[in-house]
């Protein structure tokens, strides 16, 4: 472990990129825009996944899998969707490679050249309403509930790990339904799913809304999505589902015969999460001394750490630490015993308060003396001494109190960091001096989110689902307006 | 289900494609060599993933995410690997797109031109061993165990479903070794790892042995495999594990410091398998009704269908058969009660047959009568009555037997199948009227290898290894041989 981490309060984002690669959560590859994820960071993605999945299955969803490619005049079918996606995409044009004629390497073959070209999936809308053409005929098969999980490729030009990569992993839902109703509800069900993950999984409290007709994804009629906060007061969009009406219906002819006899355009939704949920997680919990993981999503739930002098004491504690790493795995807690003798226990305390680990016992001889461990909390940094005896009841309440807590500790961020404001002066100054998401009356036009955008560069994160109506005029033109919305610079 | 499949007898790939398509398990997409893995098939495939990834973790393997894209210039840092992989490749040379200015749609943005190309990974090797220099600096950081699950893209000229496809999915192990041995074990283990998925979980007997030199993958010094035959005599490579010496550790300037205090180049291996081992799974088992499937690998491993007059009668048996469910659920059991009232049992039983089920149980009114139900397994095709409360016991034998069964019956088919030979001739004509695998002894040289595979089609599947040496004379060349070699035609 070389040098400490920049402290928040320095450089935010310093903070955040120091840590993502210190922690061994990824890095940067020699390809422009592209990471590596490395184990650690894919462990705590994989049980992301798990859970997800399950969840997915749970709502009557399967998994499938689509082509990579998609060809140009895919894409180009629907109108929104290309022009939102085409100014950012990696394009195949050539199958081969040669040896150059002048022997100066190897070069793209020109006679290898594709008929139409292909874009590496940046989403799949077009690539599966092609398939579902084939797959759909009548109100039998619907509803079509399908998941894939796949990486995508979106050609950003400022890039930063886990939070925009040229290169990302991602879940996308695609659903196919026979009314406009069931659509809509279907696109809200996997928004709550998507809550349900984020609050109860990865601790991070979340608002449910709308986006603005502006912030909506190319071909949506609608689309739902969930707004965290970080801690340096910006909002992160942690994902969003939404409601494609009949758009790639029409724009690949998808129709089924109805019950009466008819025939009619498919409704349709989508919605994913992708690998930029765990910069969300980093920036939410995290800090000064490095990650902080919530035990439901923490691949080393607790590490014990002997402390000894000479392997003949070390084989004396290992003997004595077997079974509570054998009673502790029973119950379905990650255990790692770290008994390498080529690092130091310092060294390692400060390795596992880096990767966030949530509970690290440590035992001595004094402690193999009093019949005791040592027990750390890597949430509130806390200390204390555990009798043998009682300590797995105590990690069994620690996994399910740090859970909490840490959720809790998120939670009373943001309630500090939403402020209600009236007026544009009031607006500008909460978003310089203090951050976070500005609650406030709109008027409903693009023209008014675009000046604010462009003024301050705060955004409408979401038309919030869980708040009230209530009358108000616009902070900008004064124009009437039934609710107030959220702002905030984000991710 | 449209009108029958094909039988073997009558055209054996035809069978296997309709097989492929009707089953439901993929579907040729609208990009050339690009399949469309259907939920039913991914849900096999997922089964076959979550059991290799247990194997890879518990031999100590984890997990990461490397780079889709590769630079052709780390393509081209080896030379082999290059040679092999360049005339079938992805590759990128733009990042955008844009509306032509004559109004003819959209088009590639010639300004928006790589510097340098980025080849679709059609293994990654080259791109982790770049990214291990960083990861590897000494002899701490050895063995470096690692896995990725991945989709990889090679541009096949003629392509079938799950055998040869443009774009597939597999998972690659990378692994760093300070020792030659060790790296050795390495490839060796990973290939008895496999042998023991494909025999233990696939039911699919498997003949372990090392390629020959014209065979290795690109840039490997040795390559272990598993190869499996197929019911139409033709041998189908399963799986493979390469050894790579020291390629990628001096092509991509990997070194580490030794205990002793040196430097030297780190030796390396490379495993896969793809979701041709679904191709390998239905060509081992389905017969001319549709799909077989081994209980540890199918979706729905038990499916009970209700016959009956009436959704008042249908309410009874369902009343009945809940209990069942449960009771095989809380076993592990994956069940389907197929209740729906849209289709006939007959249409059920066809279904459910087609996609390889492996019991299946129909309950109607003389059975509720007389407390049983009719069962019928799918591999044998055997009909039974069963009291009522023997069911579940008989379920759990069947998922064993079965699984035993179609394995035995599998490997007399093979046993069968390899014939010993000592001249051209008797090969030829073993070749031409049984197929299967032949044994004979050749001199170790390409040339009659390159002869044969001329002559025949016939290719030398590999080295195997449980065989052991026998004095003989290669069958073209009469020069001396210490051990039979395995030929066969190939998939």
């Amino acid at each position: 472990m070389s040098k400490k981490l920049t402290k928040r309060s320095e450089d935010y984002s310093k903070w955040y990129n120091e840590l993502v690669v210190k922690a061994d959560l990824a890095e940067n590859s020699g390809v422009r825009g592209c990471m590596v994820i490395k184990p650690y960071g894919f462990a705590i993605w994989e049980k992301m996944q798990a859970e997800l999945d399950r969840m997915f299955k749970e709502t009557g969803h399967e998994n499938a899998y689509f082509p990579l490619f998609i060809p140009k005049s895919y894409l180009s079918k629907e109108a929104s969707h290309v022009a939102g996606f085409a100014k950012e995409c990696a394009v195949v044009t050539h199958y081969r490679l040669k040896n150059a004629e002048d022997g100066s390497g190897i070069i793209v073959d020109p006679d290898a050249k594709l008929e139409e070209e292909l874009i590496v999936r940046p989403t799949s809308e077009t690539i599966i309403w092609d398939t579902y053409r084939k797959w759909i005929q009548s109100y039998r098969d619907l509803p079509l509930l399908i998941n894939q999980w796949a990486n995508v490729v979106r050609w950003e030009m400022r890039t930063r790990l886990f939070l925009r990569t040229a290169e990302f992993l991602w879940q996308e839902g695609h659903t196919a339904h026979a009314t406009e109703q069931e659509a809509l509800d279907e696109a809200e069900q996997m928004m709550n799913v998507y809550a349900d993950f984020a609050e109860n999984h990865m601790a991070m409290p979340v608002i449910k809304g709308v986006k603005t007709e502006s912030e909506r994804f190319a071909g949506a009629l609608e689309t739902y999505c969930i707004e965290a906060l970080m801690q340096d007061g910006k909002a992160l969009q942690a994902g969003t589902s939404h409601f494609l009406g009949q758009n790639f219906a029409k724009a690949f002819d998808v129709k089924f015969a109805t019950k009466e006899g008819g025939k009619e355009y498919v409704w349709a939704t989508s919605w994913g999460v992708s690998t930029r949920l765990m910069g969300a997680l980093v920036m939410t919990h995290s800090d000064d001394n490095g990650l902080v993981l919530p035990p439901k999503l923490a691949p080393i739930q607790v590490v014990i750490i002997p402390i000894y002098k000479g392997l003949e004491q070390l084989d004396v504690i290992s003997e004595r630490v077997k079974p509570l790493v054998a009673e502790l795995r029973s119950k379905g807690i990650s255990v790692k015993y770290d008994d390498r003798d080529t690092h130091k226990p310092g060294f390692k305390f400060n390795a596992y308060e880096l990767k966030g680990v949530p509970v690290r016992l440590a035992i001595g001889q004094r402690d193999m003396d009093n019949g005791t461990y040592e027990l750390a909390r890597r949430d509130t940094l806390e200390k204390m001494t555990i009798p043998m005896d009682e300590v797995v009841a105590k990690i069994e309440f620690l996994m399910v109190d740090i859970q909490n807590n840490i959720y809790r500790k998120a939670a009373d961020y943001r309630k500090e960091h939403i402020t209600l404001v009236d007026t544009y002066a009031e607006f500008k100054e909460v978003l310089e001096e203090k951050g976070g998401f500005i609650s406030a009356h709109w008027d409903g036009t693009i023209e008014t989110e675009d000046r604010i955008k462009e003024e301050t560069k705060a955004t409408i994160r979401c038309i919030p689902i869980d708040v009230e109506t209530e009358k108000g005029v616009c902070m900008i033109s004064g124009k009437p307006s039934e609710k107030r919305v959220l702002f905030a610079k984000a991710y």
